[in-house]
């Protein structure tokens, strides 16, 4: 007899096995040189929802066959490292120009410009570093790096970033901001669900339909963003309300309406959880945690 | 009978094939983002020695089968490509504030500070996707990202920065100064010559060798480069002379003295040569660059 699956208990137990992992490969605090170290661990423990990894252990539950724990635990730092390089190079002066993330002074004004820009580059290097170490199939490890390179770089992650900031005060259509959000933000969600069907030996037509899932999770999470962005106050929101209006962003509330971008929302959460009927009950982690992305805020 | 081997010559045709590596596997200019793939194509293809590059090809010539001229090519624009971003972030106004590298505006000037941010996060991710992508041994590939990932990281290249930063104005010891200096920049040069090794099926013995080679050869840049800095003047150094001295930065002649230095280079490429014996005459091109970096600027 299989025990129910309870979702509060396993985003509970995965976020500690983040947690855990994360202080055990990250270099320690006291191997010099220390204050980098330090700024790398203060940025990379800082907390958040740890989405990224919530993501890839969902996946890896569609397993049929045992999984390398330690494969999962590692390919979850990994792509937190890269998460937390870009919060810490988004917020500095020449960027976002943040003083505050999740509570607390963001990398420079906590260290200084200089280290934060250090911290960046060298969580960017941990990363592959830790999955390259993984002790599994090769060929596993290297669609691991592949993806996550792609997944971060100029087609990816900072060339959505370069798109947004060609973007500001521009007038822009619908088809584009979806195209700079599947880069800046989508490409890493959709990463680490690769990264977990990759390590649980999916085939390529499971992948294909995790694929389409993560792309539907993505938009979804930006588009929630920009809602909340609109609606929220500062304190619910856990960080400055309205910024993207304040900046002349476009979002999809200024394009298309609160309406649309609510209908919208809805929507894309029905696609995700339809790409996962093939998972029968393996996938309850991955619907869940379409359902928390939608709700967000409410 | 085997032609002989005319360094010059040999040197021309590495040079060349560096620049036609990076051409081939950099995004392409019309590639979007475009801007961001023109300032990343700006700042790899800038020019400069190529030393790591011409170091990971002399090291290839070591092979004694026939070996992928494809993963040598690979391996020298990853390198490229972490050595360029290292300097697009290190010219950035919150380390060393430089408007001018290799002649040129440096890339924030060119373009601007957010995308010089971006074009160095990016090029980092793009010499791991270019080292995933090699066409060769699994276990090999593996490798050569391991290397590259901890020579360029927090206990290699971005280590020796943060070391080198908080060091300004304070006094060092010798040291000191050279485990900063074995990670700033030896690290990355020790890099090419193991990458160089690994693709060329070398063994255990004869990659320890090349450690001691990589490791007098890094040591002997750093001393001629501070050397150069405080006797040649700014033009025949291509970069502003006595810099060093005017930001305070400790230095093998403010510490040592010029003469110790001078006996020091000199010492250092004796130790690099004589390591090298064991490869006989297949070490010739290594053997000509160690004279190469002692002998500069004279």
């Amino acid at each position: 007899m299989s025990t129910p699956f309870l979702f509060p208990q396993w985003m509970k137990a995965q976020s500690e096995r983040t947690e855990s992992a994360l202080d055990r490969l990250l270099d320690p605090n006291k191997l010099p040189p220390i204050r980098l170290h330090q700024a790398m661990r203060y940025a990379a423990q800082g907390g958040g929802k740890r989405i990224r990894p919530l993501l890839l252990y969902a996946t890896g539950e569609l397993a049929e066959c045992e999984l390398s724990r330690d494969a999962l635990d590692a390919a979850a730092v990994a792509i937190e490292c890269i998460h937390a390089y870009s919060l810490v190079h988004d917020d500095l002066p020449s960027m976002d120009n943040d003083d505050l993330r999740r509570g607390r002074p963001t990398v420079h004004k906590a260290f200084d410009e200089a280290t934060a820009l250090l911290v960046g580059d060298a969580l960017q290097s941990k990363a592959f570093e830790i999955l390259a170490a993984i002790e599994c199939d090769p060929l596993v490890r290297l669609d691991l790096i592949h993806s996550l390179a792609v997944a971060s770089g100029s087609r990816g992650m900072a060339g959505g970033q370069a798109i947004d900031l060609e973007s500001v005060g521009k007038t822009i259509e619908l088809q584009d901001l979806q195209q700079m959000h599947a880069m800046k933000t989508g490409a890493l969600l959709s990463c680490a669900v690769r990264m977990g069907g990759v390590i649980a030996h999916l085939n390529a037509a499971q992948l294909e339909q995790l694929t389409i899932y993560s792309q539907a999770l993505g938009l979804a999470f930006q588009v929630v963003d920009d809602i909340l962005d609109a609606t929220a106050d500062s304190q619910t929101l856990g960080k400055t309300a309205g910024k993207d209006a304040a900046q002349d962003k476009p979002t999809y509330v200024t394009l298309m309406g609160l309406d649309y971008a609510q209908q919208k929302a809805l929507e894309l959460e029905k696609i995700a959880t339809a790409s996962l009927e093939c998972f029968g009950s393996k996938a309850q982690a991955l619907r869940e945690l379409a359902l928390l992305v939608v709700n967000r805020g409410k």
